[in-house]
């Protein structure tokens, strides 16, 4: 029977004997294609939402799937205790797996094999979130099997929605306000700072999505017939993307950095110390010249400042062979990342004024926007972060890294606005687990460890 | 039974009474799917070779069908008079007919409706080649109905790659130049200079493709972890694209233009005094504004000057949604229309080194050629070109444009090299016809007093 008193030690030897079983279970909700930018994948999203709810409801939350616009949230309660509270996130949902050919195994197959000396589970949605969100699944689970309970009060959330824009996620949190509160929130949907070192993250990038399509010609045209005199669509649209950068990798969009602030100088001394090696991190995926603002280190340039994307683009023939074409339309899917204080709404105005002001008049040019977050900076300080830290030190045996992220956590802002709560950004990721792209993987360290990390996280939490 | 000495009427009171038939004749070859770009569409090519040579054999032709490394041609003799020769050319393959959304009837089922007041033909190939190389059967099978043989000796020729770089073409006439060398060749693959006016081509941009593919890093990133600092092949494909272009809309590759000749003075006075509406041609298609090369008129910009065009882009994520990925490749298909004495492959060189002069040394471009012509120009004298142009005075009772066409017919330069033939362009297409586009058309005018045209024609030539 579970013993309520029984070691710290004694849950994380559990958690060691049962790793191969905790394997099994993320291998189980890896192989739900649950893609949520896809519509046809809406009944996967649902699928992998209904197993979450059974596998908290096994563990002794009060779980249920509660229906959205979108594809459903899945939120569990283990309460009353005399305790902390905590409000831990993740998502189930994946991105799109294509191109498919360039995959060493299906995507939902998942295979374990080694790279570069470690052995990592393949699949998409192995590190983003799916392998993330069962390290804390898995520490519960551990409690559970041990003690009988957890140690401090635990709300769970999994969105379906995070690589979809989150639509629903805003709504729902505003009806669910009350319910969801807690006195931190935990995510779990970043990097380690290296494999060697865990790391919280206290700074994320901003991000406004925005797709652009030009409009020339009422109809495709024969380039024979109508080449030269007519108006070209994709180099219209080429045009607009090349005056997007200045010559000095600057963003070229008037007032772009209004608001950017610079690193506080306590934090950018921080940077010095830790390892990082720029020419690495960019050799590591076959380039060696940082693209960004001349003068600002590979570091800066993915994290603490700005930056504009083209994530997208598309005109006219594509297909095998050659068609001599001039298209009616083309379409581009842009993105800005943004840090400070910039204002996703006045940088999407200043980008559609940009690009208005280069469509030739008998052009049209449409909008849509696809989501935007403003940058969010945490507080680095207070009774959860150094709890937190002094496990992860505990359980790495190495100093935690109070990092930032370029990548946009969009929920991390929301729950401050909604919930007036701060949230920890703790994930066992690496930088090289290839999200969103061809054989995501997550180490299997990742997650044996991450789920070890989380024992001695609620652990410390129950001292507070 | 047939009267070799019927009068010219007779033949084309034949052609009025049986015009249903031709047209029912004409559905039946447009009900064939004969996309000669997709691999999947190869047995429908062959189905069209082998449904033309079975036309061809019942109307006294010995035909028969001609396998080659790709689509296969079709070949027809009708010889032994003591007469003229011709070579009539034309070819049974279509474009592509994406995006389907557009069509108002299925490609492949052609309908007959009224727009702008005339009835036409709707279906793919309707006009580009099926509708224009049948109004040259039916036109022999009024000749074979009423007077039993062809007044001239008669060769045929359709090819099933026009639309694909008609790869197998040079070896095919290489090695049937004896069998297929004319007097003159026929090719039905042009316009009318209006509903009104016949006319003759004499003039022909050459054209070059090329495909160019840009990469950058070694795998697709997501932009949160790499976005900065990491090239992205779709900006420096921009660049490139925008590149190619002057802001006067010239082209801006270097020497492009050393080679292109002026009009003679005499055709470009002819030009002033031919009804040509340019800013009715781009208000057609709903432009209003010639996009090409400052101080030129709209019909010398698309026929008379050299072109870039970009004929197809794409990179990234082009689905539904967003996905913020910095893609590690990215593709256009780009083509120039050539005249003068412009080389193809100098052009070709010249283009390249643009392109290579403008990648960043840690990204690598690889380029694939599809296909090469110069422009032709056709002497615009001799017996043949004088007695046609009587013939269309006669069915049409205006005089015929000589006119150019902005188009690249590469067969006429083949004809010229191969087989020393001289060719008259003569098609009664109009600009509207949407040929590549969605809903194509063929006017039935132009099917009904095209059949007559080849009538008078083949009547004329036998004067000869």
């Amino acid at each position: 029977m579970a013993d309520p008193t029984s070691s710290l030690d004694a849950v994380l030897a559990h958690v060691d004997d049962q790793i191969d079983a905790s394997v099994e279970r993320l291998f189980a909700l890896l192989r739900i294609a649950s893609i949520s930018t896809e519509p046809a994948y809406a009944g996967e999203c649902r699928k992998a939402a209904d197993w979450l709810a059974r596998e908290l409801d096994e563990l002794g939350f009060d779980a249920d799937v509660r229906a959205t616009e979108g594809h459903p949230m899945v939120v569990g309660h283990q309460k009353g205790k005399d305790a902390p509270s905590v409000l831990f996130y993740g998502h189930y949902d994946v991105q799109p797996v294509d191109p498919l050919s360039l995959w060493e195994n299906e995507p939902f197959d998942p295979k374990i094999r080694e790279e570069n000396g470690r052995n990592a589970i393949f699949a998409r949605g192995a590190s983003d979130d799916k392998g993330q969100l069962m390290t804390f699944i898995e520490a519960c689970r551990a409690y559970k099997a041990v003690r009988g309970s957890l140690p401090v009060n635990v709300t769970v959330l999994f969105e379906g929605e995070e690589e979809a824009g989150s639509a629903s996620l805003g709504p729902f949190l505003d009806a669910t306000a009350d319910e969801l509160k807690a006195d931190i929130a935990l995510v779990c949907d970043t990097d380690m700072w290296d494999t060697e070192t865990p790391s919280i993250i206290t700074m994320l990038r901003g991000l406004v999505g925005e797709e652009v399509e030009i409009t020339a010609a009422n109809r495709d045209l024969h380039s024979g017939m109508y080449g030269g005199a007519a108006r070209n669509p994709i180099q219209v649209l080429s045009d607009i993307v090349a005056s997007l950068r200045n010559p000095d990798g600057s963003v070229a969009v008037a007032g772009f950095y209004d608001d950017v602030t610079e690193l506080p100088a306590h934090v950018a001394e921080q940077w010095q110390r830790l390892p990082f090696d720029g020419a690495a991190y960019l050799s590591d995926v076959g380039l060696s010249m940082p693209a960004g603002e001349r003068g600002r280190s590979v570091l800066e340039q993915i994290t603490s400042r700005p930056t504009c994307e083209i994530n997208g683009i598309t005109g006219g023939y594509t297909g095998d062979g050659f068609k001599t074409v001039i298209p009616s339309k083309a379409s581009a899917k842009i993105s800005f990342r943004l840090v400070g204080n910039q204002d996703p709404e006045k940088i999407r105005e200043a980008f559609r004024a940009h690009v208005r002001a280069r469509v030739p008049s008998d052009c049209s040019v449409t909008f849509a926007s696809h989501g935007a977050s403003p940058a969010t900076t945490i507080p680095a300080d207070g009774a959860f972060l150094t709890k937190a830290l002094a496990a992860l030190t505990d359980e790495w045996n190495r100093e935690a890294a109070i990092a930032g992220s370029g990548g946009s956590i969009p929920i991390v802002g929301d729950f401050k606005r909604k919930l007036g709560m701060d949230s920890l950004l703790i994930g066992f990721a690496q930088t090289d687990d290839r999200i969103h792209s061809p054989n995501e993987k997550y180490n299997l360290e990742s997650y044996h460890r991450g789920i070890r990390s989380w024992v001695r996280i609620l652990d410390k939490f129950a001292e507070i």
